[in-house]
């Protein structure tokens, strides 16, 4: 007798509910009145090419602005053509994905934007016949306004600390990862600070293929999953506490402005970079639930460069990849 | 003897800055006190990848809340990949391209946006043999919040009547172009109303390499130039006109809050699906340019529809394809 429950595909799909849960609590723990409405919905693919269930949770209060925890669980016949590019030989397969999805734009701008996604997937032989393949994906990552050192430190570590639980190469290769993925080439700036970022995680350690060196580090399902949780865990833990730290800091006019002009950035990044977006939007997933993270008031002003020696050039200063634990990280 | 002013790449470049100081100064007509101001570049290409000049022109007033005018003027070694992927044969030229772009985002939210764009490309082989080629794009397209079937009528109906002096089948095959072109796939919507779109327009007449009919009207570059200038000068008397119907139109925070949750879907065109915006981040071409078409401010809500009944729910009817001059177009 199998006991369903056990399959890695069903743990996946319990650990994205349980990681939505402890993070909207996170959230709302800060918030004083406004709670997370919940918009679960089944079946939402355009002409049953997928099908599945998740759950919108979308909060808008008085210290976040908006943000959103989505979960969604979904299988389909066809590997969107975003990842079939990247994992050709996968076309005979249909697929399952498990993930938990998190952008949080608080209301004061000295409280950082954060965005973390963390998933399973399965690639399944259609024909019912052995083979396909398993991985995980996802990361944590920061975008700060008005950046101060010990508040990158402090995502940093968080997150760091969750990797060196699991494998030291973790850390270092996931940072750099994350620097080069949130990068907008147009502007030549990082997304934010960074945090961590990996794909195709699997049994044989990881590496996004034709891209990436595998590291030759064997590693079972439980031992992913495991990592995977625990990453996730880690987010509420790094996230927060800066909300916390800077949800009542003074700010006025101008420093709205430089927030809803940045917030530009995100969202060009968004949409033009961003495979998570190009994969939901190309797999008939739900509109509305996909371009829940972006800003819910962003500017676009022309050539606005800020004055040098002010609060706002030096956010410019953090948007190249930098060693955050170094003496001074800005020194090269 | 050659005299230069009258090869073809001049020509064009020469009718770009006419354009834009027309469509400036049709503008400027409307607008109280603010003026455009002019940021001239030359030679903006990364790594000299691109050479040339070009003039940004922006305006901030009363009326118009952005505008942006922006004329370019440059050549390169080599095609931008997304226009190489639909031009292979092209691969050992070089380009020259001059065009001017037009995006105009008014106050009121009962005036609608509008967007044109007309340029003339030449490839060039860059070992100086014979054979390349060169064609004629553009296009203009009107983006209302509150529509009024009469504004249209007289947008599309000023177009037509540019197409019509030059080939019966312009205005039927460009509209329906148009249409195709600025559809929001993920939204299942036209980004607006429509107007016109073309591109490949060459000796051969008119077609999109491996995607469209091109029929088999034979027309000269001094023909098809003439074109591009009628199109462009209808393009001020299709669209100012409207916006002086409007802009003294009262209106409040409701109408404003739907104005800005609607220029969302004109970010999410402009950066998901839009060719020129991509060629021009591609080709290394200078990004506040680029991206000047993005409205000033947006808000991104979730979920956010309509009731039915409400004027808002009226838009929702005109974005899909319809013939504006049928008695009835929307009895289908």
């Amino acid at each position: 007798m199998t006991d369903t429950m056990t399959q890695p595909s069903q743990r996946a799909a319990h650990l994205v509910d349980r990681l939505q849960a402890r993070i909207c609590a996170g959230a709302e723990r800060l918030e004083p009145q406004a709670r997370f409405t919940v918009d679960d919905w089944t079946s939402a693919g355009a002409g049953g090419a997928i099908r599945g269930r998740g759950s919108t949770r979308v909060i808008a209060g008085d210290v976040f602005e908006k943000g959103g925890v989505n979960v969604s669980v979904v299988e389909g016949d066809r590997l969107p053509p975003s990842l079939l590019s990247q994992r050709p030989e996968l076309d005979a397969c249909g697929f399952f994905a498990a993930g938990v999805s998190v952008v949080i734009h608080p209301a004061n701008p000295y409280a950082p934007t954060a965005h973390c996604n963390y998933r399973y997937f399965e690639a399944r032989p259609r024909d019912g016949s052995e083979g396909g393949a398993w991985w995980f994906g996802g990361g944590a990552d920061l975008t700060p306004y008005y950046p101060v050192l010990d508040d990158v430190r402090h995502f940093h570590g968080t997150l760091r600390a969750a990797c060196d639980r699991h494998d030291p190469l973790f850390y270092p290769g996931f940072k750099a990862w994350c620097d080069e993925y949130f990068f907008l080439k147009h502007r030549g700036e990082t997304r934010g600070v960074g945090g961590i970022f990996y794909d195709y995680l699997d049994e044989r350690g990881f590496g996004e293929s034709n891209a990436r060196t595998v590291f030759a580090q064997p590693r079972s399902f439980e031992q992913t999953i495991a990592f995977m949780e625990d990453a996730g865990n880690a987010f509420v833990d790094a996230y927060f506490p800066l909300v916390e730290r800077h949800m009542h800091d003074p700010f006025g006019e101008r420093e709205r402005q430089f927030q809803l002009t940045r917030r530009g950035r995100y969202v060009e990044f968004n949409l033009i970079y961003d495979r998570g977006t190009h994969f939901g939007l190309q797999s008939g997933g739900r509109t509305e639930s996909i371009l829940m993270s972006l800003p819910p008031l962003v500017r676009w002003a022309y050539a606005e460069v800020p004055e040098p020696g002010t609060p706002e050039a030096v956010l410019l200063s953090y948007l190249r990849p930098r060693d955050w634990f170094a003496q001074d990280p800005f020194a090269s």
